[in-house]
């Protein structure tokens, strides 16, 4: 898969981009967006087991990969259903997460439940709420998942303008690989 | 340019994706983010006149394509650099655009001049403060630069959570096309 591209310099270009030697095709690198949220229930918040690599068996966010086509909004709502079964009420932007050295771009709402119920979809094991107190801090599968739940906490009843990446933790904006695989590129799958 | 890739549905994937028929490389078509910024000066924001299709002549915001391994906060910075020379300082996230029927979300920030100084760069005609009462609303290059424009004006004096797109204008959020060409989808080139 992708042997046939090599990084070439095109004119007008400062940067190297995979091309392919048969046909000519520039596969722009571009960092991807994750759309998810963070979804308050009476009884806390609501986190998704996972049920797929990497970090299968930890507690995440319902987040994933934003579609061509659909707006920031209606692919969060996407995520809320597929992976949790929820159909959820957006409430504004919680954060907006850097993971540059995965060449992704995390924006994570506030939700609600637009209707009572939620249930695991293909990529969860278990879904279920969380008491603030309760959450299972060494078994949240990815960092940015501990950013998000942290702002929406300090949030609670003041939310405010959206939080960047925290300045203390650098494993955001680490940079780039040098020899980021094309693998890496194409890859669809996990997200957070 | 891309007349090797045919859409093709893989096993355990609901949509076709773009598929080389030589090595079978899988060009993901994500959306692509824009990142740019309202630079607010002493006698009131600064934009640019196009030097580039499309829209040439026009007048727009600092903002291009978020490249690998960089943040959303050093795009816009490096952006405001390429396109206006100007060192700027971030005061957050202003606004957050989807313009769906392009595969684009726009992350635009609110932003002063670190340091005095604006010019013309490569893509630029022209670059000069404007008064809000002198802003040539009929030469504005694109809607969404009209939207964080008002959306920066609104918020004067009391910024709060970013905006999203605004619900009486349904140009961003319009479907996306069914017969997105690879040009389309492989375009760099010019953003907002």
């Amino acid at each position: 898969m992708g042997e046939n591209f090599a990084r070439v310099r095109h004119e007008g270009d400062e940067r190297e981009r995979l091309t392919c030697r048969t046909c000519g095709y520039i596969a722009y690198e571009n960092p991807k967006i994750v759309v998810g949220s963070v979804i308050e229930v009476p009884d806390g918040v609501l986190l998704c087991r996972r049920a797929i690599q990497p970090r299968a068996g930890f507690w995440t966010l319902p987040a994933g990969y934003m579609e061509m086509g659909e707006t920031v909004e209606e692919g969060a709502r996407r995520e809320a259903q597929e992976e949790a079964l929820a159909d959820i009420a957006l409430d504004g932007i919680l954060a907006v997460f850097s993971i540059a050295r995965l060449g992704q771009v995390q924006i994570i709402f506030r939700a609600h439940l637009a209707k009572p119920g939620h249930g695991a979809g293909p990529e969860s094991l278990e879904v279920r709420p969380f008491a603030w107190d309760a959450i299972p801090w060494d078994e949240i599968a990815f960092p940015s998942v501990r950013w998000a739940l942290n702002a929406w906490h300090d949030g609670l009843g003041h939310p405010g303008p959206p939080v960047l990446n925290p300045p203390e933790d650098p494993r955001g904006t680490r940079p780039l690989p040098i020899s980021l695989t094309n693998s890496q590129i194409s890859g669809g799958g996990s997200a957070l």
